[in-house]
């Protein structure tokens, strides 16, 4: 076995208690990598095709990555996979933060939890030995609650918890997983599965370490991320956080407003990450190894009670339940996102389905009688912080909303769908296709839905330097402009979303500025396989492939794959007045990008000889035969 | 502009003598590199579909590419391109020795020649200089004369000089261009588009130097090439030549006999590398700047009188006019060599033709009649050597056997083409599928007709370490049997026959044991630029689909990629008696790796989908409409 691996995944089965190991070789971890790979190799093994995202059947799994546990910048993520109860699709939300070096310190590869229990239990992973153990005393409780209790029960401040809250106990089809309390795999309501399965937490303690074949090699990168985190990009997260880009965006005409109505938000500097840093921060946080420290930790005292223990607001947070919901209140937003870490919530889902009712609302397609007398207007900062709380608790509307947006809007009807900002009923994150159009073209085609983890943000590739030198050693030659749609740009895209779910499949965090020929270093250098750039390419282009596959088995089409109308619609005011991604150029580009891909027009699903070529010909036998 | 390239390339019109200068820029060369990417580019842009390939509107282009001139092993090489008269697509053949390195050193790229001359020229190229001079005193006359009639006519015994021997004024169809005397650019009859346009020769001296952005990045690999060519492969090519190998093909049952009628051949020790080492070898010749030295310089003084000067057989030929014509006489075969390359023949299809009208003729299907009383015998070295002059002087039968194998089938009749062993027109080189089954498919889909150069030579991937371990740099982890033509084995033909078709437009000698990552170094090193691995992978691939588009445009269509019927009829003797290329197999195998290379099952021809990926979505608005 190479270095970086174990070559040990833990299985877990709920429903009859048992736990073994499965130890799948260095041709499977080298082949699938970790994260949405090794996901997406198991729900297309295991699944039965329409099982019950909320059932027993549905696998819970646990992926870190390739470097996930390697000191160097951005390399404590894990993503976290199932069938979506949001989306019926493909299911995956990635965190960072301590615990998935936790898990890799203490010799797993992976955890893939099946079945269900009959009553609330967590698992306590201490190196080899792992338990199921009642968790009825931790039911219903707080994350930061959870955490303390299982810190204090298991006897060691150390441990690592990745847990579900409150939502996902009551199955909000966007609840998030939860780790290191401020942390979310926060997409496609996986909190909600471990809700289903009765597992409210999964608390890890390891204390053996991470192999490395080279470490000169992966430490060669390490310190040239020391040494110039705080250049360009990586600078500005450290300053002032994800969200320190938002006034930035709002001046640009891309800050989701009012449900994407609008692009820039006349309160954007009161929600902005350096009005945070100049009023409530009170530290930076960071997740394993990395100098960046973009996260953020608040604190409010006088009239939200905020606990830095929650950290504080991402931009994704900052723009979902502020400027989409049209509210300028950054005390409010920060208790707003501890609401959701405290219950597990996605802040994205959260903040986009409340602005969808407050759109509906305001139009007049909702009304007190189906808010159970909630008036929702955008700009409500009372009325978002109940919601949240109605949501976590599935009291009164917020049962709806718990259903997500899409699903809300079905039951409602009077064509609330239109107002739903979502791809594949999964909510969309705060970024507007409208001031990089190829994002839009992302959207369409993820396989968890409107996404922007492995999504274009084409901005950088305008200019010269940054991201388009990189994209040179891929062949990639010229800049384009961020509201280019033409084949060039298309290409563009695909590499850059291949490479992007590789990052997913590697633990790597997505921010991070290392060019390609690092990113091999860090590869070679964790496991000592010989990987190219090539081999990288095709490990993001297979897990990418294999999720679209696993989504045509759950019967989605290329129907499915529907780029947001209000996109194609021109801003009405706004720096970027006017502004709207081409119809026309979309569907090309759709058409475009599908070939590119190698996936069939029609059903969307990746051909067999795309597959082949993929090296998983068993998944071509597995959807069209042998 | 990056180094590596001079940003020039010189236009030769041969019909107004207009000479010019084109500079096409940086994102010309890191697309293109040079070899089969450029000549494509430029047959694809400039031919008009149906041109006569013997006619003035044909283009002959002599393509260089990155590494050629850069002092390392294996850098030696040039390509030359045109609509090929042999096989009516597109036609390619690559030289090593020094003319490519002196036309860099001249500060050229390429040199495009259009148009044809009233009476024979030569082109006097002295750096930046460009002459056509009369080439009226060097028509007709043999290579070695010709070689040295220049160097005394420009007064410079450093001079380097290409060009076409008597088969190629004589328009033989499989006539080389031969440079430094003893190398060839042998296929596709290229040598028959030069004599076409009465251009005789093209004499270079360059005194300038081959730039190089990082000297220690190159130098590192030329380093580690110096020290290590005496390790495997290389050790062997440098000890016995090409030819080493033969007698260990015929052990194998793999070495083509008796025009591939069988694989082993009794007399195979006679004419092996050894044996010429152990008897006529006088010295060992070598390519610009590389330390293996695998080429011959053979003497013979009794029977046939042999020069040195025109080298030594390779391997294709020890084959061709040995084995495959049952001829187990080398200095018949070293003899017949030296004709070719005085000629200016490929040595391979002179070879072939032949052994067709040797089959022919014991089949009773040619008879004297045809041959103007010549015996043809497989094993009778002497016919094979009147033969060779009467083809390039297109005397007698000779005359009809100059149209290479399947026009003079066709002509003949009775049944005869089912004996010429060709694909798409041009002759098999002596490489026998059925103990490589892989090779078979790389015979039937290359767009040149069948060919070696750019094919899959499978057998080093049974085992572990070597190719298989370079390999797995792509993502291809398990090394495969010969005989398998399974979906992987597809994989790793699509694979690496890109890359090989790469080191083309690198001007990089296949035999070089470079992994992919010293390859990436030597491009990274001399051009400055950041490519990696996935970029040099479609530098390869786009080449390969332009020259597939290049065929399409003239009609060719999937019917044409036909595997030759006889090796999937089994061996009827020898060590790999029984052994034939399944016919199902490689049907299957055919559809897979059209699928995996994006084109269309029915007209051969890359999708535009994989155009627009490749980059050149100009050749798909060229194909398809904008």
């Amino acid at each position: 076995m190479s270095n970086g691996f174990h070559d040990k995944i833990l299985r877990v089965n709920l429903s009859d208690r048992q736990i073994s190991v499965e130890q799948p070789g260095e041709h499977f971890f080298r082949t699938y990598f970790g994260g949405w790979g090794l996901i997406a190799h198991y729900l297309l093994k295991e699944l039965e095709p329409g099982t019950d995202p909320l059932g027993p059947d549905n696998l819970l799994i646990f992926a870190p990555g390739v470097v996930t546990g390697v000191a160097t910048g951005g390399s404590g993520r894990h993503a976290v996979g199932a069938k979506s109860p949001l989306t019926g699709g493909f299911g995956e939300g990635d965190a960072g933060g301590f615990w998935g070096t936790e898990l890799n310190r203490a010799g797993w590869d992976a955890i893939i939890v099946s079945g269900a229990a009959e009553k609330p239990v967590y698992l306590w992973i201490e190196n080899e030995q792992v338990e199921i153990r009642d968790a009825a005393h931790l039911w219903g409780r707080q994350t930061a609650e959870v955490e303390e209790a299982l810190k204090k029960e298991l006897g060691d401040e150390r441990i690592r918890v990745s847990q579900c809250g409150l939502a996902g106990e009551n199955q909000v089809r966007f609840a998030a997983i939860m780790n290191d309390v401020s942390r979310a795999a926060g997409r496609t309501g996986l909190g909600a599965v471990m809700g289903a399965k009765k597992l409210k937490a999964i608390a890890v303690r390891g204390t053996g370490k991470t192999e490395i074949a080279d470490w000169d090699k992966v430490g060669e990168v390490a310190g040239w991320m020391r040494d110039n985190f705080k250049d360009g990009w990586t600078g500005e997260l450290h300053e002032h956080g994800t969200d320190g880009g938002l006034e930035f965006l709002s001046e640009s005409g891309g800050l989701p407003t009012r449900n994407f109505q609008e692009g820039s938000f006349e309160e954007a500097e009161k929600i902005t990450g350096r009005t945070m840093t100049e009023t409530i921060l009170v530290d930076r946080g960071t997740c394993f190894a990395c100098p960046v420290t973009c996260k953020r930790a608040v604190e409010v005292t006088d009239r939200h009670e905020v606990d830095p223990i929650y950290g504080g607001p991402e931009y994704e947070t900052a723009g979902a339940l502020g400027s989409c919901c049209g509210i300028g209140d950054l005390e409010a937003v920060a208790y707003g996102n501890q609401l959701c870490n405290a219950y597990g919530l996605d802040t994205i889902s959260t903040g986009v389905a409340i602005a969808w009712a407050m759109e509906c609302f305001e139009r007049g397609l909702l009304t007190e009688e189906d808010t159970g007398g909630l008036e929702l207007r955008f700009g409500d900062a009372q009325t978002m912080i109940t919601l949240i709380e109605h949501i976590a608790q599935r009291q009164g509307f917020g049962d709806l909303l718990a259903e997500g947006s899409l699903r809300a809007a079905k039951k409602v009807g009077r064509g609330t769908d239109k107002y739903a900002m979502h791809v594949k009923g999964q909510e969309i994150p705060m970024h507007e296709p409208r001031i990089k159009f190829a994002l839009d073209l992302g959207y369409a085609t993820s396989p968890t839905g409107a996404d922007h983890m492995h999504n274009i943000h084409d901005t950088a590739y305008e200019a010269e330097g940054g991201a388009i030198q990189d994209m040179r050693s891929l062949g990639f030659l010229d800049p384009l402009p961020a509201d280019d749609l033409g084949p060039e740009k298309v290409r563009l895209a695909k590499y850059h979303i291949d490479w992007k779910v590789l990052y997913n499949c590697m633990g790597l965090c997505m921010f991070m500025p290392y060019d390609k020929g690092q990113i091999r270093d860090l590869v070679q250098g964790v496991t000592g396989w010989n990987s190219s750039v090539f081999e990288l390419m095709k490990v993001g282009e297979r897990a990418l492939a294999m999720a679209r596959a696993f989504n045509y088995r759950e019967g989605f089409t290329a129907e499915d794959d529907v780029p947001p109308w209000r996109f194609s619609t021109p801003f009405k005011s706004g720096p970027a007045e006017g502004v709207q991604v081409p119809a026309d150029d979309i569907d090309r580009a759709l058409d475009l990008y599908y070939a590119m891909c190698g996936w069939d027009k029609e059903t969307g699903a990746p051909t067999a000889g795309r597959l082949y070529e993929l090296g998983v010909g068993w998944v071509a036998e597995l959807l069209y035969g042998g």
